[in-house]
């Protein structure tokens, strides 16, 4: 199948690059939501419907010539690819289980480096998403403006000069736009000040999430911090506002790793090293003990305790051990116990563990 | 100091050796108590009468033919010792922490490979001991009688007609022998048949402890077994009961092992390797941390599970880590938190790891 490259490798070739504050920034994401007018929205609308939304908004894309700069744009129909790869491109947040799951004449369109997604008759008729890697929360907004523009210079959106973007559920309606960022955060966690932050920060309308689905516990120290209102503020409005909580959290973040190195590198690098230890010899590995060893060996890395992978790796293992990835990489499905076994394999061979 | 050599290296000489069941028995000991008749036990002699007991038995074993086949031998006063040497020979199990920290007049005669320790005014007069690896107790007896022996034709013996020898306390009265063997008993414990298996010891005349000192518990899964009764059976019959019981305890352990591999391979694989990679990259390493990972990592390599360090190299750790041998390799009188830093520091090292 044509688009299984997409599902080969862990990490995207967008995540290979390094952006502002890439040590506490994972990753910055912007989507917008747009749907047509005249057309009901894909919840409600015929599969004659849908389908017809699905070749008019894939026919936008082709011949573009302003796109070029992007690369070449690749179509994947959802009901042509096989559950596993739906999986991966999930974990590797590409399309939402929504899309994989429970669309009808779904499809996705992704550039060659995967930092673009266009996700068609998910919850919405069009879902524009930009990625890119560390704090670049303008560069990313520019970009999905960008394609937007140049879809509203083709089809007619649905659009009330009241409320703005129709959206099929009443969160998005109003800009249609949600902007996040992926932070690291360890060290505000051991220093026992994340709930503080956390909760302030849900007093500015943003909303903390944990780094895979909605609601999910944070694993891994990962923190998803997006805006909750798409009504009422502009488009820079919520964009300059995550920027800017967003930096205040970084330099706390940055605050405490200095905190902990000078009251506490004993300690820390004790927890650092037994992770990497552990990490690279262990035979059973969860998920959820991978997550949180990850984040104590990327700390390391990045407060210079441990020679350790760079953060390529570690954004690359931080898929890798995922669910599906491991079934996509070792075949078949396997039960959680055997998951955890290829797991653990996974990582001491990425460590370049040689002993087992 | 000449005595110093003593306390250089970790291992005995003679531990670097292997005896029969090597993998379950590190080691054998044998010692036997003697008095010489007419002159006070130590506790309750003068100094002048313990000087005397220390002159007559130093001079036994000067210029002796028959012991040329054990190498020369090496006479320590232990006044002339500093207190940190006295403890690392106490943790090599040379000398009793008795004769280290309350004798008057005290001294140990020690082989060349420190197979043979004599022990002149501890808590008696006399004290031969003998140590082998592995499994050896009839070779270790065999030893402990031909030097008895030697001592016996140059000496008067305090000794009674009904009660035998005579010894400063009843436990060691009428042949003075305490035979025992260190055994390492992972897989009883984890099997929980651990307690059975010494309650019915213990119903059999012989009494279990742990590796450092009566009474202490039983750390890294190493267990000294040895007789209980020093009067009322023969030499031969508390050398075969001590033989026999510990061959039964072997075959246990043994079978135990299998069960584990068979039944819970991948749990102990895991168990065995996180144990592994802890010790390689650990910063900080309690004592009684490191004496159960270094048991978990004796056990992978004995069941083939790991491609770990060499069964005299484990012994050796197991001695290197503790508070005496670690403050004589980096000096000085050290907190236990700096034991801690140091201890995981020498694991390191030891296994190779150049990560810090």
């Amino acid at each position: 199948m044509s688009n299984l490259r997409f599902t080969e490798q862990a990490l995207s070739e967008w995540m290979r690059g390094n952006g502002q504050d890439s040590d506490i920034v994972i990753s910055t994401r912007v989507r917008v939501a747009r749907n047509l007018q005249h057309l009901p929205f894909p919840l409600l609308a015929t599969n004659q419907q849908s389908a017809e939304v699905l070749e008019r908004l894939t026919g936008v894309l082709k011949d573009q010539e302003e796109l070029k700069e992007l690369g070449s744009f690749h179509t994947i129909i959802l009901d042509d690819m096989e559950e596993l790869d739906k999986k991966v491109l999930v974990e590797k947040h590409l399309i939402s289980p929504a899309l994989a799951n429970e669309s009808r004449n779904g499809a996705v369109i992704l550039t060659e480096d995967e930092s673009v997604s266009v996700m068609i008759n998910e919850e919405d008729h069009l879902r524009i998403q930009c990625l890119y890697p560390g704090f670049q929360v303008r560069e990313a907004w520019d970009r999905a403006t960008a394609l937007d523009d140049l879809f509203e210079d083709q089809v007619d959106y649905a659009f009330d000069d009241k409320s703005g973007y129709l959206t099929s559920c009443p969160t998005n309606v109003g800009t249609g736009l949600r902007a996040s960022v992926m932070m690291h955060l360890p060290a505000l966690v051991m220093t026992q000040q994340i709930n503080r932050i956390l909760s302030a920060v849900s007093q500015v309308g943003l909303t903390v999430r944990g780094m895979y689905g909605e609601g999910s516990e944070a694993v891994g120290n990962l923190f998803q911090i997006s805006n909750q209102i798409t009504l009422g503020q502009t488009e820079s409005e919520i964009i300059d506002n995550l920027h800017s909580v967003a930096l205040q959290i970084i330099e706390h973040e940055k605050n405490a790793r200095e905190r902990l190195l000078s009251e506490s590198k004993l300690r820390i690098t004790d927890r650092v090293m037994r992770s990497y230890g552990i990490l690279s010899y262990a035979a059973v590995m969860e998920s959820k003990e991978a997550a949180q060893r990850l984040s104590d060996v990327r700390l390391g890395v990045d407060l210079g305790l441990l020679q350790g992978p760079p953060s390529s790796v570690m954004n690359e293992l931080n898929v890798m051990t995922q669910p599906g990835f491991l079934q996509k990489r070792f075949g078949d499905l396997m039960n959680p116990g055997e998951r955890d076994v290829h797991r653990a394999k996974l990582i001491r061979e990425i460590l370049g563990n040689r002993q087992q």
